[in-house]
């Protein structure tokens, strides 16, 4: 998929989110904004991107691609398979957006709109194709956050929509296809209900913004990141069940807890005391500021819930299998192999942005992890009782490499003979070498946790490996103790 | 605080959370519940609480508190500090059970309830002593989440309050005083309203249980898990700040977008509804594997947070300040300095249970940054500009260690002369060795980023810690290339 355009009509917050994901995906991309501004707006969201996203990944992007602004729509969206509409919540201005761009874009290209106030229906209204068009309502930060809400109306042709689940997909969003059109979707309908309790709870002065963000972060926001509502709640109603929970705690719809039934009226005062609150609980960080620590925070627990293959996670290490496509051990084993290439992603790094030293090990790790794998030590080899165990390790820290920085680990087998399998990995962000990391490793078994021989074949094809290394120079550093030099 | 004892009254789930909590922070506890079951249902929670609590402090918790389990409430309730009711949400049951353990109790104990249902000044009723009673709610799973509600009536004591505030605090919990009486206090009235919604757009057969979790795990949960509604929608309003985001956004409050005007009825058909769908999305994990993965997640979510110092893993850091109190140089230096001494966490482990390779390089690395605090290269040092950066590492692993183990590393100081920091650190479980780290550090200025002279002061601390350590017998394995015995 990667090589594509797309063409993004309206800059902002959530057109340049929507810029910055395709880009980083591969995709050349045209903006088409009359704003002046819109080249900075958009490529601050960029920079924000490209420090976040790609340490998602842990394998390596395609190459970004190219990003290119037009002074006219028809220059913009001439030959792309995707047009994605953020232009502000008007009606009127996004159907003569529709006319305009139609009149210029392929009949076969998505066009897919942010909004969250319109039905696709709304949208399509006097369009010349309505067929192409469909909602794909994102969420902020858009190169961050998988959700995606696709809402077609009647109109939307059924191969429109498979395409734009298919690219979606392809671009590691999670398209959430909402089978009927209603006001605001689905997700904004529980933001609304929230906000609305909210603001009454401080128009009341039970709580201030703070206090409500807190009773949200502290408690069931940590939930909802991983479980959402109901398998939350599936939980709670233990072994008896959903059914038993529901008819546990139905009731209590009955009692008259919420004041939904009114909305309170945005007075100066109210707004007054949601802005002053708010000033006082995150006045002290800048908008900038707010947007890197929530960035920071977003890589930490999607990379964390990567690492427990659960929720959002789960998608990531999904999209990490299509970008990588089919792994094998090289044709050409007369050097050594890549076996790590990925971006240093944000939460490996201490407060000054350098990797931290116990990262290098993790990534020498993963690299020991694809050279099993490549000689064929996988899960199902595993499963029958036999791995390899780290015994040493001697790292040797050259240089230092920052979040976002492409890193490259060569491995080079120095011995694989019976239960022993002897490594050298060589880490570079391009030709700066980082790090060496000397292992050895046994091979073991994981009942008795003792020392064993390895399969025949794995044997075979380490063997294979280690003979066609041994041509290869001693790299410096090998063999080395600590503080030994030369 | 440590070494005081909590009632419980009412085991269960909610019940046995606050029984983990306060025994693993080292409190006794006393369990009052007529259930037969009781003890096997408080044993469940705390196993899982006991693989998943110790592991979020950095630092050891006190040693575990002593539970028992008591035939009657005064048996309990006498001579504690702290009482949980947490028995079913039937006004009439809980006034008598008020009754019944302040006749026993100490009048200066808090009497906190889990309710969500009840007001406290309901709960005071015909109480002997209102003054002692106050809401205290907290949310599934107790020992992990941090989120009390503190509610207190005009009735309760402002001392029992402050006692309250104080204890909470004390083993971990973030007290949130809830200034006025409302029904369901605040955090619920959110569910509520969410689950409202939820009811309808499966009513309705918008969505399923499914799609509704992806739509809240997937988007806006993974907002809500660090900054919650307010600080999340100040970004988006950017550098006009929430002013003009409520100014722009408030008007959507206008428009009939939730139907949380009606309640749903909680039809069977509703209720298999419900029912099915959640057993679809979520029926091939059992409960208890359930409570694992969300433990599991909530531990790596929280750690994450920790690391960024943000939200509740900043709340986390400062429990782990108060839990360790002072630190400095061991007065006797004729012997190893303990450097690290902690819970192994579960997000440190493989699928197996066993700690990472990568993670020993974590634990030693914390073990060489609390040396380096000791000798005085804190936070105030290195902001002038010089630090040490590690070069080289040599790891032996020689034994595995599992979640929840407390693990302790002992830290001998090799040569300390001139920019060389030389240290050999040895991890033990108990009496068992699991691994040695041999360390090369050397002193740097943060600007060139190349090696200088530590300060005098730092030199001097080192040299003699350095001193103190050369008349200790050489560890097995300091000195050795990869592969080398003996």
């Amino acid at each position: 998929m990667a090589g594509q355009a797309a063409a993004i009509i309206g800059g902002g917050v959530i057109g340049g989110g929507w810029a910055a994901r395709f880009l980083l995906m591969g995709w050349d991309v045209r903006v088409f904004d009359p704003d002046p501004e819109a080249e900075r707006k958009i490529s601050e969201v960029l920079n924000n991107a490209r420090r976040s996203l790609p340490g998602l990944s842990d394998v390596a992007l395609p190459a970004e691609g190219r990003l290119s602004f037009h002074d006219t729509m028809s220059a913009a969206v001439a030959d792309v398979a995707w047009i994605q509409e953020s232009v502000p919540e008007r009606l009127e201005l996004k159907r003569k957006v529709y006319q305009s761009l139609q009149e210029h874009c392929p009949q076969d290209a998505v066009i897919g709109s942010s909004t969250s106030g319109f039905k696709p229906s709304q949208l399509q209204g006097c369009a010349t194709r309505p067929e192409q068009i469909v909602v794909t309502h994102p969420f902020n930060p858009v190169y961050l956050l998988p959700l995606v809400e696709l809402v077609p109306s009647d109109k939307t042709a059924p191969a429109i929509v498979e395409r734009a689940k298919e690219i979606l997909t392809s671009i590691g969003m999670h398209p959430l296809h909402v089978r009927a059109e209603i006001d605001a979707h689905i997700a904004d309908r529980f933001l609304e209900a929230v906000w609305r309790e909210a603001l009454w709870l401080i128009k009341d002065g039970i709580a201030t913004t703070e206090e409500i963000d807190n009773a949200i972060r502290y408690g069931f926001g940590l939930r909802w990141a991983q479980m959402g509502l109901f398998e939350t709640y599936r939980i709670a109603g233990g072994e008896a069940g959903m059914r038993h929970f529901i008819e546990q705690f139905g009731p209590c719809l009955e009692w008259p807890w919420t004041k939904l039934m009114d909305v309170p009226e945005l007075t100066d005062e109210l707004i007054d005391a949601v802005a002053d609150q708010s000033d006082a609980q995150s006045g002290q960080y800048t908008i900038r500021e707010l947007e890197r620590a929530r960035d920071d925070n977003l890589v930490t627990i999607l990379r964390g819930l990567k690492a427990q293959d659960w929720g959002a996670g789960k998608l990531l290490n999904e999209q990490d299998r299509r970008v990588e496509g089919a792994i094998g051990l090289p044709e050409d084993l007369g050097k050594p192999v890549v076996t790590v290439e990925r971006a240093v992603p944000l939460d490996w790094t201490d407060y000054n942005g350098h990797m931290n030293e116990a990262r290098y090990l993790q990534a020498f790790g993963d690299a020991t992890d694809r050279l099993m794998l490549l000689i064929g030590c996988d899960a199902e080899y595993i499963a029958t009782g036999g791995s390899y165990f780290t015994v040493e390790t001697h790292i040797r820290h050259l240089d230092e490499v920052r979040a976002g920085t492409v890193i490259r680990i060569e491995t080079q087998v120095l011995n694989g003979e019976g239960k022993k399998m002897h490594v050298f990995h060589r880490m570079f962000a391009g030709d700066r070498e980082l790090a060496t990391g000397e292992h050895l490793l046994i091979h073991v078994s994981l009942e008795t946790r003792r020392a064993s021989e390895p399969a025949p074949h794995l044997a075979a094809t380490l063997g294979k490996v280690a003979d066609a290394h041994a041509a290869l120079p001693m790299p410096e550093g090998v063999g080395k103790a600590v503080g030994v030099r030369g």
